[in-house]
């Protein structure tokens, strides 16, 4: 039975883990922690979870949750959940900190984008970075998982097997990612009414997004590559979904077939994505609710240009079931245990 | 008095025609032609123009039409429509044609992405391309107007400049486009049923889209460079509205302050160009139903990348409503006449 | 030369009447105030008027206001407005007000439903419900008018004409209507958050709404009976559209034909119903953008009951289109001035 | 292990159905049958099954099916299923049919509402109709089930408890129901198109839909009562979920907690069935994906009228997860398995 506890359970990423680990028989969920909410009925937040879930939100208690559990997900906004974690750590626990604190690989980079101070810099390092196509082999041994970012994810997927193999210029990267109205959260502003939402597209933070130092970093760690990449977020009107278009120029013409071997072997053997048969093309609604990343692949060969496309749902690959596949390679668990 | 005829007006633009043109006092609609739905009434395909229009769609009669008209408007899906244009250029009638038949330069373009042999190539030299920001003088000579496409409408406002100044790499362009469903048109197809399409984000005809050689080649004939653009359009759940963003990168660096000063350039004394205030971005509901086009600017500065991003609805600034403007121009009445 | 004013204007109605406005060649907008925007550049709430409003919100000056305007919209919210207006009432100047605190017949009711005390109860008497299809002689001496709630404009058009002949049973009248999410305002609450409202349907205060005892009281002006309604409205994913349907029970069998007259009757000569052909029903997008009100009827034979089905745009009809018909009246205009 | 197949897996119940039956371990997907996509690859039609599912439809073999399975799922459109069904019975398996064909207690309904002659009318009254809450007993021991209509599914639960037990007038039921447009099956029709369902929102079928006489049957099977229905329902623009608000006249007056312990005995002991605490009323979203009913009780007590809503998912509890329920009953598994 792995005992598992969540802090900061009470928004969509919180609900989402909820919902996957109460389908898992060896699961016992401990605490559910939440700031605005403690002392409510989970059922009352999270309503469709009535009649499985039979329980209250609790206030943080450290000392309670690191005797009651062998792994704690954090989904607590930026910096809130340092000081906890590092508690939990010293006292054995596996943590999965579904937030930012630690992805950034420094304390600066961290202070530059998120305009506050790192509690904790100290355990920057001790965190690996929760992609397991790439990192698989550390988050097994791992402590500390800094779970990606959702567009981190669905980017990194679709760019890597390029980078790795240095078929396209490092400085030739741009992302255009659009996602789903859930990725901005719980929170209730005016821009995410329904009104302003819906029938409406729009770009935000364009080229200044976060997970832009993200995603460069995470290539520098795993192709020592030094890409400079041009990152745009849209908001679309759906609920869930994120698709990813990025656009790169590679060094040399490549026929399709080599191309496609590329993304191939970059799958072969990962449950958790699915290169699309040649000609098709990914669409957010076939990856809905799953774990799944899809890729597809095509080109503009007049100017040796390559478009990679990838799609995930925000809330499960790019949030609570990455959260569980780190879960499951840490506790040396199947993989695909209830993911699947 | 004006009077107007419609070829194909059963189909959302038609619709948006015959709506925008009903509210108008000096305008006759005089015959509004259907092949499908010859002798059935307009109100039972336009269901909100019931009331307003009292009249059932006529099948094609070129005499008729001829005699009764000034002004013919297309909206017959390609190929369909140049026989009878020809005949109404002939009559001394000036159309406006809103299908691709007079786009592109040449016969041998049109038949590569339209897989059709072009009826009339003779005529094609005589076409005006109907994107008044740009062909302002030659419409008001015109007879016969290709209107623009909705996808090249959004992205030649928003690149033009760019290129017209020699600013930019002419073959570093890339278009990711969005557009809603409307875009196409009323085909009835099961990849736009509510269930396929709704809650759902997908790229299509990746780099191989039409509206990709009338890019290319407006950019030819109205800054002399062949520029290649790497266009990539995608399936957006609404209804209405296009979001063009627009990659390319600088020859040199600039400052926002004359980058700025380039977009304000082209936008001065353009009744349906808004150059958005420094910071604010194009979102697509803030043009639904109107004739403009709202553009935004950002820069990726290490790259010297700029990032331009244009908005407009495409049944009106992409299709009826420039038409519209395009007839204004044509029969010298004030350009935003009707359409303010 | 109509000089208007409009309190309130940066909400979802101010927001349409001053689209409406602008559109007139014979209005001069005077003061657009605003409570939470005063100073705030008008395209900067409403982005979709950039570049045809270019004026800032004010605060409220009544002074300036009773003199440079012929007529006052008021969108403010509940009790919020009325001493303003009644001032403005003095001053001699028209007043149309799109709140509910001229709308039920005495204070009682008011203080009931509103749970507010009213601040001026001896105004209630004066103010004329601007229904123009059944107040319509009322209206054009008016100076106060009560400019009917969304609900209530939807309901009384479809029910007024079956009571008023008496064809029903007074207590067997239910009222299940349905409305886009535009009805509930801007304001930001996490119930109309677009996760919260997308892809989700439901009820809300079931038998409790305010326009039950709205719609009852002008069955009672209109019919002199006492009618109990049972209003229950709906929550609908989209931005703007109201359908209600109506159940009640015929006091005697009718055959179609003669159900019909009834509704011919009632819409005849009335620019903005649109009785729909037999066998044809409602549907919200016939509506949206317009200030009509569609309108289609059905029985079930075998318990005598009687459906009737009525669809406006809340935003139009329901609210800033129908002001606009109001002030039309009033001032003695074409009652379709603006609106077609 | 269970052996199973499913005809007609294309559609929406179809997929449906083979994602719930590949998230169990003792189920054997045996012949998926498909008419039209015959030989087609599985995840073709259902890409977000693609990785989990590999195997492609197959045409319809009687004999191969009644070999390899233990329980047939019919997902066939109305009366094509029901000459395999019946050699499928006469070969010992266990047939749970989606369609309408053995819903109804007489072939001369069935013609009447289904406009064609019934293919086996001798094995109508084999059939049990599959509503677990009331014919739990007769479904464990039957051969042949009905699986009800989505509406019949929410309607029957949240009106049968006042028919019961006499508390309600039997001609006072009026039905208003909404659907997500699943509803309609994935069958092309201009109507379900997207830009025709989006932002619009309409009854259809008005008092003659094909569920009420579904519904007043089962209400005489559990009841003896014979009640007429008035039952109108309506298409929302969303994927997924069905509201159903059903109005009915009490005899007597009752208080809150008399009516709501009525409610209560009826949800008590059943998994699927939430009856939501006071003052909460049913949402779509929340039950989407389940296999939940939520239901919540209103009145208007002025003229003692009683207002029950209900909330399922369509394709879930009105459909392919009430058929998997009635599999493990009839198969003498936890009813719950699978679908928690």
């Amino acid at each position: 039975m792995i005992r598992v506890s969540i802090l900061g359970a009470s928004g969509y990423s919180g609900g989402e883990l909820i919902r996957l680990l109460t389908n898992r028989p060896n699961i016992k969920l401990q605490h559910l922690t939440s700031e605005s909410s403690g002392g409510e009925d989970i059922a009352a937040l999270h309503p469709s979870l009535r009649g499985r879930v039979r329980r209250r939100f609790e206030n943080l208690d450290v000392k309670k949750i690191s005797r009651d559990s062998d792994v704690v997900f954090s989904c607590y906004p930026a910096a809130v959940g340092v000081k906890p974690i590092v508690q939990f750590l010293k006292a054995g626990l596996k943590v999965i900190d579904l937030s930012a604190d630690f992805r950034l690989p420094t304390a600066h980079l961290y202070k530059t984008w998120y305009k506050v101070t790192h509690p904790a810099p100290g355990f920057i390092a001790k965190a690996v970075y929760g992609l397991p196509e790439y990192f698989r082999a550390e988050i097994r041994q791992a402590s500390l998982i800094a779970n990606p970012g959702c567009y981190a994810t669905a980017t990194l997927l679709a760019v890597l097997p390029l980078l790795k193999h240095r078929l396209i210029e490092t400085d030739s990267v741009i992302v255009d990612a659009k996602s789903g109205v859930s990725g901005a959260g719980k929170k209730v502003t005016s821009q995410y009414m329904y009104c302003e939402a819906n029938e409406n597209l729009q770009a935000y933070a364009v080229a200044v997004h976060r997970h832009q130092p993200e995603i460069e970093q995470v290539i520098k760690k795993v192709t020592r590559l030094s890409a400079r990449v041009t990152f745009v977020p849209h908001l679309v009107p759906m609920n869930r979904g994120i698709l990813s278009v990025i656009y790169a120029t590679l060094k040399k013409s490549m026929n399709k077939r080599d191309l496609r071997a590329v993304f191939l072997e970059a799958a072969t053997g990962e449950p958790f994505v699915r290169l699309l048969p040649e000609g098709e093309l990914p669409q957010t609604k076939n990856v809905l609710n799953t774990n799944y990343c899809d890729i597809g692949i095509a080109q503009d060969v007049r100017m040796k240009r390559v478009i990679v496309l990838s799609a995930i749902d925000n809330l499960v690959k790019g949030a609570a079931g990455q959260a569980l596949q780190n879960m499951n390679l840490c506790l040396r668990r199947p993989e695909t245990e209830g993911l699947l």
